[in-house]
């Protein structure tokens, strides 16, 4: 079944339910999914539509002028718009750790990802068998001290070479620059071993251990330019004791990883996202 | 703030969700929430739209014209409307034990329910106490194996006389006759103490101890003829170990069966549920 | 039954889970219960052990004595031994919101608690009925900006005169001074509500709606000079989303905040905890 | 390190803690775990100890001769002793479906696993590719409805040249014979993906959905006669909504099928379960 699937932000306003689900209406659209969330605090209305093609009378250019004409009686109006036309196309970044990647990967086989891993990119060489387990292309792009400008633009070469427009960061234990994350603004996604906002940085396990908590957890987010601080998607947790040693709780908290991460991927994936200030509305 | 919701479903069509929010926009109603489901299975379409009432220009009767003329264009279209304009009365029947007539009246003081705990209703007298703590009319109806339809004609009588909306039976530990279930059809909700389907009837936790099972639970549904076989509303769930004894399991249950009871009590207060067949679509 | 149980920690060495057990054997006690655990980071060994005291030959001083030549052939060996001749008892601080009070009191009457609440005390009045509906002495000491030192004192007076065991700042709302923590040491649990270290110190649900977390918490923990930061006994979590308003928080948080404290307070009137550094050692 | 781990039950009689323990002390092991539960239902004492080899005297016969002198003085005394000698060989028998396959060849590279997986039995070639990936036996045994007893016999065989210690029903979708599960009794765990005992046999997710349950769960148990019926090791559980289709519940559920097979099968690794009729006793 052909979808397309829309996602507004406007100034709350009377009416504007009924215009949006009345334009795809009058052009033969039939309604599949529509959630819509008042943000009460700064006034804005989000809303997400999604509709069979099948008798849809207007195109993608029909749709983009409607949405001009509709935008004119509603301020601040934004507008997503996405056809299930082509599957969106997904690199995965890793480094030596393969529970992320093989998640990933194997979600994809089982047909849960409604996208295409195209490449794996990693600083390593050392999940080349994965990749190619998979029938994935790898590029190892190695990453040192002094040569980590060069690698990035080598990276976003890459990912502009084989059409990206999701990267995942699966454990993938580098900081990325200013650069490459303003250049994939909202298109990048990354696993914080942690339940933030505790335990930013490193070894958040060994923090936690120290700090002597009952509970450990993960946070999948956006990547923005400040260190583990952009708009979380997905958190879970799981339960520790004292008897659990930081090797213990790295070993429960790959489980939470994997989880967390794909869960996020499939979301954004799926067109459910809408990223508000540093929050994020997730249309479920 | 004053405020319509409508409860809605229909044979699955294209146009339902723009003819709905265009009569509530049409009128001036600026909508809340709106949420829809189909059910593919079936062909069904539920909906869930609240308004503000504040700019509205039509009146309650003009809303049931108004829908009367919509039902004509699609198929099997049936509805609930509802005004905040007084709170729903509620009435709790309890047997011996406290904790969830006390999670339930402590949760009106909070402000937590929609509604106004009018009542408690007893086969024993050990409540009175907690009812007169929170100001609430006790009222003692004694149920033997003898005057059993008597005693249910009593609280009939007293359920019509207090205009009672919903009836909780919390930790009620009656069975109660298909006469009284299908004169408070839908308006009933009752704990049960087991992970439903497992475990049905008598003494849930010693079941669950013979079985060795690793999780309990507690579910809260509507009560139908056949013994909790009704439409389950919520479940929660917690883990026990070869160390907890039944006794144990008891305690641990009670924290279920308040949490999950209120919640389902909220849920129905709030008007989220709506009832497919032996299902509920729980629009949060 | 009666019974005692012992906790103790020493120097890790071969023979000492031999030694204790023998010594309670050797006096005819009955083990009910017994675990240990090991500190690999620090070499430290801990262990509890429960037993019958119906045929045990020893009295309290005879135990003491024992341990004293124990403890010559263990370095570090420390120890906690505790009969259960009589309830431990209890004061529970409060402010104005009600539901940790309601809490703590119900599951006494439930028997879940082992111990007795003797006393309510609060800076405000508002909650002498909830107190007095269960028959609790209520104190009303007024905490004010110019009057916090004197306040303090009568606080501890109360708590001597009545010989408290333990104090439960059930949601207290105050800060308390150092000279307060250092009398009650190890005897003094709050409730935190959020999930620490996360969100420390005020306002901690509207933290969490500004980091757009999608998980909240609750944490109980030993009181200590430091705000928010002492040995944690219990945590658990809750799920929110973009929905939840800060209300919707504080009131998800509510249900948390009272189980955590509960269990947090049953483990250590059980006396279940060992505290080691700024971490708790749970035996369950 | 090397290891010896002892599991033991018997009549619950005063010392016995301190005869097993001072067993281990004497011939001058340390004891790294010590855990023990007594049942009161039927009066049954069980003890996990665990204790480092280096400097202990006893050889296995050693220990075997001490433990015969000592279940003179407890009745029903039985007991299993294992030495960290050898790792465990484990078979994994699955179908077409890989998830649970590549979780545990996952978590054996990830060095979670106490025990080598030996080779991969299947009724279908499907997932030889799956084996060779991680360099592992694929053995392809095909069960047709008029071969099921020579093919029994044929993977008894099997196990048996391989000399498995255990065998990993990893969704394998057929139904074994009495026959295999006596051969085999106490070392083979099935996955079955409900939340036994609700759902038992064909199809639970189906059976799920139709009941309108709000959460799903998977049970790791070990395969006796009675379907689905054997003693559980490990349970857990997801929420679903009336949003999601079977398809997503089976989705959903493979997360929970390969978590609490994997953890069941590492605990059945570590020594950790005792079985005492129909229930486990998990030494956590």
């Amino acid at each position: 079944m052909q979808r397309a699937t829309l996602m507004v932000s406007a100034a709350d306003r009377t009416g504007i339910v009924a215009a949006l689900s009345d334009m795809v209406f009058r052009y033969g659209g039939n309604i599949i999914d529509a959630d819509q969330h008042s943000d009460e605090e700064t006034g804005t209305f989000f809303m997400r539509l999604s509709w069979a093609l099948d008798n849809f009378t207007l195109d993608r250019e029909g749709i983009e002028d409607a949405l001009k004409v509709l935008a004119r009686g509603f301020e601040h109006m934004k507008w997503n718009l996405w056809y299930r036309e082509k599957p969106q196309k997904i690199a995965i970044f890793c480094s030596k750790t393969p529970h992320c990647l093989y998640d990933l990967l194997l979600r994809e086989v089982m047909g849960e990802l409604e996208g295409e891993i195209a490449l794996v990119v990693s600083n390593h060489p050392y999940l080349q068998e994965v990749a190619d387990h998979f029938g994935k292309k790898f590029i190892h792009i190695p990453v040192e001290k002094d040569n980590k400008a060069s690698a990035e633009d080598e990276q976003l070469a890459v990912l502009k070479e084989h059409e990206i427009d999701l990267t995942v960061l699966a454990r993938y234990m580098q900081i990325v620059s200013p650069k490459l994350i303003q250049a994939l603004d909202g298109q990048i996604i990354n696993i914080h071993h942690s339940f933030l906002p505790a335990f930013i940085g490193a070894k958040p396990y060994h923090q936690a251990k120290e700090r002597g908590v009952k509970i450990i957890g993960a946070t999948s987010h956006y990547v923005t330019e400040e260190l583990d601080a952009g708009p979380i998607i997905e958190q879970d947790v799981t339960r520790v004791t004292h008897r659990d040693s930081v090797h213990d709780m790295i070993r429960k908290g790959r489980d939470l990883e994997r989880q967390v991460l794909s869960h996020a991927v499939r979301l954004h994936l799926q067109r459910r996202i809408m990223v508000h200030g540093n929050r994020t509305i997730i249309f479920s």
